[in-house]
This record gives C-alpha cells, structure tokens and sequence, in this order.
C-alpha cells in the first residue's frame, strides 16, 4: 500500500523502516524539504540527522507535507502533537480527504518543564485526535500505538511475548478494520487491540502519557507497555 | 491499628470490612450521622442502605467526619472526588495532622454525563491528592488504589492471581511505608506496588479513569487491571 508518513522525527522513521521492510511504498513528509536535508542536527536521542538516514533508507520517497499526503492512500501523524494541526493544514485538507489517517502522536505541553503535562484544550473534555478529526472532517481519523515507545510499536513481541495491550479508537469500523491489518503485520495479535469505541477513545489513550512518563521516569527504560489482566 | 474512613460509599465499606477482617479498629465518617442512619435509599449499585450494612458490620464505629477523624491514626479519603475538600474540611485540620491520609478518592466530574471527565482545576497540571496535601499541609497524603474495581482494591488475588499493578505516590517516603505495609495486608505484593515518586504522580494515576472507564465500558465488567510487563 502506499503509506506517507507526516514527520520525520524517530517515530515516523520507525514506522517508515518497518513499512518497507513490509514492501509497502512509503513516502514520509516535512515541512521544508531542502531545510531538513541540510540540517546537520542530531535528534533529543542523539541519532544522526534525516539527511544521513535518508540515504541509508533509500526506498523512503521524501517530500514536502502535501507531496507525501498526496502520495498515501494511507497517512499516518508522526508530528510533535503541538504542530500536529499546522503540519495537516499544510498537508492540505484535500489531499487527506477521504483517507485513513493514522494519528500516533500526543499533545504535549513542555512549557512547564518535565515532565511535560498534556496541551491546554486537547485533554480531559477533548483531545488532539478530535481536533484532527473536527480540522478534516472527511478524513478517517483513527488513534493508536500512541501509549507506548516506539521501538514497541512495530516490534510488540520485543516484551512479554508481544502479550500487552494497544488501544484503538475512531469513528469509523471499516477504516478500523484497514488499520487492525497493519497492526497485525506490525506483529499486534487481534486479541491485544483493544477498541475502545469512538475517537473520543482519544482522550483517555492521550491520558495515558502522564502514567508512561512516570513509569519511565522510574524504570528508565522505554521498553515497556501494559497488560490486560482479567 | 485505629483507622477513619471518611465516606460511607461502597469503597469505604469494602475498605472497612478488609480492615476489620484484619483486625484494625475501624470508624467509618460521615457528614450527618443521623440523616445517614434513618436514609433508605440503596446506593448506585443496587446496595442496601447504610443504616442495614452498619448494623450487620457492628465492629464497624460510626460517627461524624470529625469524630472518625480525630479517632483514626491513619485516615482513608474514600469519599466522591467532587467533595473530598469539603469532607476533609468537616474532618478538622487539627483531626488530621501528623496522620498518614490514603486517598482512594477520583475527581470526576459527572456534570457533562457519562463517561465522566476529570474535575476542572483537578487534572493535568493538578490533581484531587495535591490538592488535599495543599488544603492540609500537616498530613501526610499518599495516592495509591484508585486506578481499580473497589473489588479488587482488598483482594488483588481476584484477577490474574493477583500479579497486577497499583501505584503509590506521596511526598513522604515513612508514611509510604506505612501505607505499603497495609497494602500488602490486603495482598498486595511489593513488585506490584510500584512507587512513582511525589504526590504530583497523583495527576498520572487520576488520568487513568478515563480509559478504565473505556476498558469497563467495553468488558462490561470492573475485575480488570493492567500488569506492567517489561
């Protein structure tokens, strides 16, 4: 299928990786295309800049938001959650139109410091998934995989067994559906997709950030997720 | 060990059966004991009314907050989040200084219908547990037990035998201690607890009402908890 991937941070590489190594066709998306193949930048985890990785990825097409958007038949939200909104409008509402959006990112608020605490106006009574949805109306919005590290996003069984939990949610099932199939491919059993009903499933699976980064802080240790236990 | 309960909801009452099964010298609080004592109405749950439940639980005392308060050596906040301030309040200051104060309590806010969201001002960058140390700064406040089924709070053994997680957050690590050892009184194991620091970890463990609420609404069944698995 083809896939665009908005962002070019760890997690839209991760995802991006994977895809190709799945034989999708995948073209990622960023806001200045000659500005990101210039930076020299290393990231927050001190990975080499996109232009490096570009190269050595080289089945990943790249271009600018609207080029990748146009390009996927299937888009997937890798951006910061606080330009998530900026970086779909210049996607452009047309080229998400009647599209699968894929949104893993979180709205995170580090103007107060660490840990950071969910942006004002996407928590608690609404969520930056909604806002996405409200933003693309014609757009299938579907939140999931936005709970955990990334490295677990793609790799499940990298802890227990791959037996722990991933939550879904959207307003629509067939769009559902279509995004359950790539989790399986990710390695996600069916029995550990959890859905959760509609996209205001969002708030509570953004609500989630507060109780990982606490996890993390004590475990320092991204490599974990957890379990549904009955 | 002498124990208050303030609030006579089905979570205090199943915390003070536990007690008393344990042995602890239990007194139950509430606002007026008269009113509570000749109310005939069962609770959301279908449950008899307190004035029955009191008379067949007879090792249970039964007073005002305050009376609760001053006799407890440790206090349990097993009261609805909307009014544990107010309640803690009627409790007396005096009656609650220099005591270790277990808040079970959520603040949900049902204003809006169902599913509840989080009280505005008592989420994200708050929460109800600092709020309470704030409003008493001479008690020792610990968070630990309100992300779970009240069923399961006593007997973790419930589910997955018992190998599930519950979180515990306070500013000082004595009356952690404390705490702990009572959990572990009602069977909880040590590498289940999992301490996530200061009582701000109050605003992580709060936030996940939201998808317990989702996962209940899903199950239809509140025996559920998640295990950490890393």
């Amino acid at each position: 299928m083809k896939i665009a991937i908005i962002g070019t941070g760890i997690v839209g590489k991760t995802i991006a990786s994977k895809l190709v190594e799945l034989n999708h066709d995948v073209m990622m998306g960023t806001r200045n295309v000659s500005d990101k193949l210039a930076s020299t930048a290393t990231d927050n985890y001190g990975n080499p800049p996109f232009g490096e990785w570009i190269k050595t990825n080289s089945k990943v097409k790249f271009g600018s938001f609207a080029e990748a958007a146009a390009f996927g038949e299937l888009v997937v939200n890798a951006t910061n959650g606080s330009n998530s909104i900026t970086a779909l409008i210049l996607a452009g509402t047309k080229n998400l139109a009647g599209k699968v959006l894929i949104d893993i990112a979180n709205p995170l608020d580090f103007s107060n410091g660490m840990p950071p605490s969910l942006l004002p106006g996407l928590n608690n009574t609404n969520s930056l998934a909604e806002e996405i949805q409200k933003t693309f109306p014609d757009t299938m919005v579907i939140k999931t995989l936005n709970t955990m590290w990334y490295g677990l996003m793609v790799n499940p069984s990298l802890v227990g067994n791959g037996d722990h939990i991933n939550f879904i949610s959207g307003n629509n099932s067939e769009a559902k559906n279509k995004v359950i199939k790539l989790l399986n491919q990710f390695g996600w059993l069916d029995k550990n997709i959890l859905d959760i009903g509609d996209i205001t499933g969002a708030r509570a699976t953004e609500s989630l950030l507060p109780i990982w980064l606490k996890v993390m802080g004590v475990t320092k240790n991204g490599a974990f997720n957890f379990r549904l236990v009955r």
